[in-house]
């Protein structure tokens, strides 16, 4: 059976320094996977095997995840070849989502830092945004999300941190930060 | 198998008028699931039948939704009696869960506006989430935290709406924001 598509795929950004921008995106794709929708999710700069994951792995094929990244820390101000290799691969294939519009929501974890830091070219970016099927709802999650991104976005929140706990020194923590 | 607990719960508060409340608290769910933990999500005021509720039965038992309200809005200045009685069995589910400890992570979705509308009273509040057990993590959302809920929490995050296309007459899209 053919399932209900979106009238109107929206672009939505969550960027700021407060914790909730990637947990935001992984809820939205609980979400959207109970009402039937196809979701994947491609994370930037991450590597390491998370929650996200192994949850993700439990509601497939609905939800597909895909991290690219080492399990290091990337150096923004002066990335690795590998990195900059895996920002490409990753940006390559969600561009291939996008144009395809197979999946109802496709998610760009971190694409907002790699924007920043200049990981992935932004003309690019904003190119295959505007170029995707109408039904595609698409999010951008990450510090530092460029102007221009908040400029063609139909929705930008920004998590402003009021307190956070890393500053009273806790950890991320498993089950929790990943 | 004994699964391991968290060494010290903390408190997560995330509001403001942004998008993101609700389903950051969702993302919380899945990635705890994810790794393992059990965690129940108390629904304040809300009684539609939602993507995340859909979607919680496909991660059962792990994840545990239960929603507290009926399908119309609440009329939050003036709550019918009907209303207050399910705010009511809501805070008593959210006691009982936090006292037992049992579950990893409990989020009391909504409650800061009931906070805020004095629907569930908040000396009553704190005194359960002072009174949990060490290893039990809580997230309340919700617009209108109140500054008391604030000073107690580990973490606040404020979503704020830089832009939103409720504004732009966009109404909210099963799948999206339900």
């Amino acid at each position: 059976m053919e399932r209900e598509r979106l009238s109107r795929g929206l672009m939505q950004v969550y960027t700021g320094d407060g914790k909730g921008k990637t947990t935001c995106a992984l809820g939205l794709a609980l979400r959207a996977v109970g009402q039937g929708f196809k979701v994947y999710l491609v994370q930037f700069l991450k590597g390491r095997d998370t929650g996200e994951a192994r949850a993700a792995a439990r509601l497939a094929p609905d939800l597909t995840l895909k991290a690219f990244g080492r399990p290091v820390l990337v150096n923004l101000k002066s990335p690795a070849p590998e990195d900059l290799a895996l920002a490409r691969e990753a940006l390559d294939l969600a561009r291939e989502l996008l144009a395809a519009g197979d999946h109802d929501l496709v998610i760009l974890d971190e694409i907002n830092v790699a924007l920043a830091y200049g990981l992935v070219p932004l003309e690019e970016v904003l190119e295959m945004l505007k170029q995707r099927p109408s039904w595609v709802e698409v999010v951008l999650t990450g510090r530092g999300a460029p102007p221009e991104l908040i400029a063609l976005a139909d929705l930008v929140t920004e998590m402003r941190p009021v307190k956070h706990y890393y500053e009273a020194g806790v950890p991320g923590r498993r089950g929790i930060e990943w």
